[in-house]
């Protein structure tokens, strides 16, 4: 086994054109940790932010871009599955990360370790691992979204968006979204959502307000959508920012957010501790796994493409183009 | 039986100066409510603010203020105790309103009956109600504080900070408090306070900020301390806020509270609908009740004046000389 490895290296912070595949030492798991060969690497908007200079990793992580993939166990290192049972060299498995991804080999925590899903590919899990992950925590353990209750997507036709129209309807949710086009309008509906705003036509606030408004919000933008969507919110409605897109500090309006007894709040994975990650890996698979297993949630991949080609997907995905996922390809995938 | 009842009437909203001592119409239960003959009832700083025309009552509900109490059951109208039992004409009896409660007379909802705690008096437990039930649902039921968290209660020396320090102190909690003098910090720390900070001299956010920060703030002020308090929380904190005595709109900094995963509820009890409210009573009853019988947590009466005498209670709590509660005391009382 040698000691480096391809991977995307980072040169600067100049967004895609910072992107180059090369090569750099292998990792080496620590205490806790299993070595991982990596097939496939999931993209995420969060690594276009990374590549431009935002969004560091946290301290300690490698500043290699990718918070997910799957591929197969190199080195178990007495890692357990969800179910106590040993990992095997070998195993196929797929994994939640805080950096690392796009490269052939990443050191990955026991407790961001999962399982495939019955039926589903590695390329496929690769999809979703960091989707599930954040759409189950937000959604769940932080706003408790119930059956009957409804919940409103930014961003319908991203990645987010499209796993969380089909797990929100999963739990007996009504789903709203906005996009900015019609055709992602009818993916989001060709998923499951019950009320489709094109936000370049239509004030989603004043739809929705008018509908009494909705319990949970899982927003991506940030500053430029805090009056608005504290304005679409239900009473006892909970808004959480996950993204900051369109700006980091607005006005709060305190006396309509009191008004309706509502909630904000603002999160993400990559910086909690190994802990609450497992927890939240252990959540998801029990959770949201069995609903990839028998097709309540399909994946939507809109492209698979070579990891060297990074720069290149970085670059479709910040396009707005990109309906559902991108998946990198490692040299090892079959 | 007469048809009529004396109660504080409001011929204004001028504040303390359009409170009279008159007479109305007795209130008639209507179904799920009890008739409550009123002996004393508590000052709230709510009221305050209703009697300057701001915060009104929910649709539907007396003009008069006053939104907890004590007295004699006059008609049970089949209304059970917590344990089931049911109240008989003439029990000793607690209440929660959303507004009557400077009269003779109120029609309470039976969820929100509560019963006096052992060893307490009447004037005692008019004192708690309002508090405990906001307390435990805002730092429990919202925020869930746990053993060895941190807390803040803004206005220390008030009738919610006296009892919360009491209260969050019975949970395992370490309890930072601010007041604006040296004797009421005083006050705070007799009642169990570690951390004491006067606003007047001192920095909260930095002093809180420097010692890793809070998990739990229970806010009055609103907009003039917003950043500040979400420089003070501690990772995964939770602000909630109660009160916007230092107005109603600020700047929120989304990019502070994402980085620290911070929580913000904006919320009261008086809009909530009656189940609602009548859970917070239940978890009360069954929460901080023992906590009153067992000496854990005292209330902290300031002074008790006669109902007449509601314009001058107003102006005590306004003037800031206060600490703890004002009880004002019905002619019905002994």
């Amino acid at each position: 086994m040698g000691t480096t490895m391809h991977a995307i290296r980072q040169t600067g912070s100049n967004g895609p054109s910072s992107l180059h595949w090369g090569t750099t030492e292998r990792p080496h798991p620590g205490d806790g940790e299993a070595l991982v060969r990596i097939t496939h690497a999931g993209v995420n908007r969060a690594d276009t932010l990374q590549a431009q200079g935002h969004y560091p990793p946290p301290p300690g992580v490698t500043d290699i871009l990718g918070l997910e993939g799957a591929g197969l166990i190199e080195d178990p290192n007495n890692g357990t599955r969800p179910d106590g049972t040993p990992w095997k060299a070998g195993d196929e498995v797929a994994f939640l990360l805080s950096g690392g991804g796009y490269a052939e080999y990443a050191a990955v925590p026991h407790g961001q370790l999962l399982p495939i899903p019955a039926g589903f590919g590695l390329e496929q899990t690769a999809s979703v691992v960091e989707v599930a992950c954040t759409v189950w925590s937000n959604i769940c353990m932080t706003a408790h979204l119930r059956e009957g209750q409804r919940i409103l997507f930014h961003g319908g036709g991203g990645g987010i968006g499209l796993f969380g129209i089909q797990l929100a309807k999963a739990l007996g949710a009504t789903v709203a979204t906005t996009a900015g086009s019609a055709e992602k309008l009818a993916t989001c509906q060709e998923y499951g959502a019950d009320i489709l705003i094109n936000y370049r036509e239509e004030d989603f606030a004043g739809v929705l307000a008018g509908c009494g408004g909705v319990d949970v919000i899982l927003d991506i933008i940030g500053a430029k959508y805090l009056a608005r969507n504290i304005d679409a919110l239900a009473p006892d409605g909970h808004l959480v920012i996950i993204g900051m897109q369109g700006g980091v500090r607005a006005e709060l309006p305190i006396n309509k957010l009191l008004a309706k007894r509502g909630n904000i709040s603002a999160t993400g994975l990559r910086y909690r501790d190994r802990e609450d990650k497992a927890r939240v890996v252990r959540e998801t698979v029990s959770n949201v796994w069995p609903m990839l297993e028998d097709g309540r949630i399909r994946c939507h991949i809109d492209r698979v493409m070579p990891a060297e080609q990074a720069a290149a997907a970085h670059r479709a995905l910040l396009s707005g183009e990109v309906t559902g996922k991108i998946v990198l390809k490692l040299p090892g995938a079959h």
